[in-house]
């Protein structure tokens, strides 16, 4: 698919030039993936420099952008020199770049804001490739569910699920899949291991994917038999699943990112369970599987449509088990729909 | 394993408080892998401060190092406070970052160098752990082997391959695999996707995983049937595979980086092949797929015992075919050793 942002970014930026080098930021410019280059607008267009790895493919991929390709000579002050001002993202700039362009006497512009409010409105391609993930974390998950057996690993339940993403379309994992088996749900990001898989066991299992550059995010909790111990786990498990409802059901647009977090916080206080929440509700997702929109009790930012972000309550009892309910939601004509959305009632398997 | 590699950087770091905050620098220090917390080391000791999520996680691992654990209350003020200089990598820390140091008036000194020279020799454990990814890199490609079928695609290829590492004990990919077919071999960094495998193909992997923390890094080029029509490519793979061995060979410690990258360079120039070799040799291998040293015609720098890389040669021929040959290798007593060690000969299945 042809992207072009470079525009959006480049009006948005008062400067003579704008300098990308950052690969989700390169990404969201150009569509492309690359491990190096510089995406560089001014008045004239845009041009792309990389190296001779990626020089055959950016030709053929940007042909149809209007974004030209060039070879990278290997000097910044070299590729600078038509240039008195240029606006970096200076939020993820490396101090010692920062040092570089200063030391090239370039008044430097921040672009950290035009990226950040562009990137979380997503646009119609953006959110039908954001679906397309979360259709194969779905599928994927639901067809999981038939090959869990006793004794398998954490890491053995991960790769199946890796596998069956990867041939249902997905590129790789949009973060490292944590597969968790019971008393280590208690622990939110617990590393995936050796621990087997007995009769009676919650399974916690975060993961997601990626297609075409955009991520998806689903979390589901359930369990494998039931050894009629899990009262607890029950009683706990329904009051979660009713937090990430009634947050789902009560942010509109123009909530803030406090007031969406506290949906689900107020929720879980009325069963004296806020205590075992210790994250916050969601992260905006896209190009990266965390980003703005942040939903905490520390954000003030206003949601919007076409925003995509989790809603992931949970709660954690040391040394017990855990709980989250996670999916990837967007606000939609004013409203939240999820977007990952496989049966979220609790599974007995 | 317990891992404090706090005391390595403390002292050869001439400040009154070393901070670190990089996700890979805080593992080398702690052998911990989380999204967030400080590592912050002074004359007293070392504390891991981090977030409600890996409290109870990290109070488990790190209890035998002698590493405290506490709660990071949010102010990098209150926490820096006792101190008036303080070391943070600079090469690796954001300028909006610097600027919070600088502005609460500490005197700041780098830490790069430190990590840097630290983090390129390999301690045994850290060896183990290459040695452990490698083996298991090794291991999915000779199964992959039997279970190529054609009209698979690229991506179903890349699913078997990392399906077999997670299950062979991988916590995941070291990088993002690379599977091509056909012409698309002649892109070094070609994106995996959905072009289907037939007879006569060449097909190019380069895959990797992570062990404990830990990365392997290899490439095989090979031939899905022989349809007599590959003369060319044969004839290519000979000199590469030649050129990959040249290196191999006459890689011994204190040969700089740049001689290195020459003993495979200068080899394919005796045949008119060094102009398709459109990058470096390779790269150092550990906590980071790409670290030092690299092997570059830009790297002055001497190659030591312990010291972890890759050796990959490439030719690529736009529109045509490519052709990479790498293993993970390492400095040992002088010599260099291989440690992905699956078979180079010209491979026809």
């Amino acid at each position: 698919m042809a992207i072009n942002n470079t525009d959006k970014i480049y009006k948005s930026v008062s400067a003579q030039g704008v300098l990308t080098e950052q690969h989700d930021l390169r990404q969201y410019l150009t569509g492309l993936s690359t491990s190096f280059g510089y995406v560089l607008s001014d008045g004239d267009g845009t041009t792309f420099y990389t190296d001779p790895r990626y020089l055959e493919m950016a030709e053929n991929v940007l042909a149809k952008t209007g974004i030209k390709v060039k070879l990278y000579e290997g000097s910044l002050e070299k590729l600078l020199k038509p240039y008195r001002e240029i606006a970096i993202p200076l939020s993820r700039t490396l101090y010692n770049d920062w040092r570089k362009f200063a030391d090239l006497n370039l008044k430097i512009v921040d672009s950290t804001q035009a990226f950040e409010a562009a990137m979380e409105i997503k646009e119609d391609e953006e959110i039908a490739l954001i679906k397309k993930a979360c259709d194969i974390a779905d599928r994927a998950f639901v067809e999981l569910l038939g090959r869990l057996k006793e004794g398998m690993s954490e890491n053995e339940l991960a790769a199946e699920l890796e596998y069956l993403m990867r041939t249902y379309g997905a590129s790789g994992t949009s973060f490292d899949t944590i597969v968790a088996f019971g008393e280590n749900s208690s622990v939110p990001h617990h590393e995936t291991g050796f621990r087997k898989l007995k009769y009676g066991d919650i399974i916690l299992i975060d993961f997601g994917c990626k297609y075409g550059g955009y991520c998806s995010d689903c979390t589901r909790t359930f369990l494998f038999g039931d050894d009629g111990k899990h009262e607890e786990f029950k009683e706990a498990y329904k009051h979660v699943l009713a937090a990430h409802f009634a947050a789902k059901e009560q942010i509109v647009e123009g909530v803030k990112g406090r007031q969406a977090d506290a949906f689900a916080r107020d929720y879980l206080r009325n069963y004296n369970l806020d205590k075992y929440f210790t994250h916050s509700l969601g992260h905006g997702i896209g190009i990266n599987i965390h980003e703005r929109p942040f939903i905490s009790p520390k954000s003030y930012e206003e949601l919007k449509n076409n925003m995509v972000f989790s809603d992931e309550p949970g709660v954690y009892f040391a040394g017990k088990f855990g709980i989250r309910i996670e999916d990837t939601v967007m606000l939609e004509d004013g409203h939240t729909v999820s977007l990952t959305d496989s049966d979220k009632k609790l599974t007995v398997l």
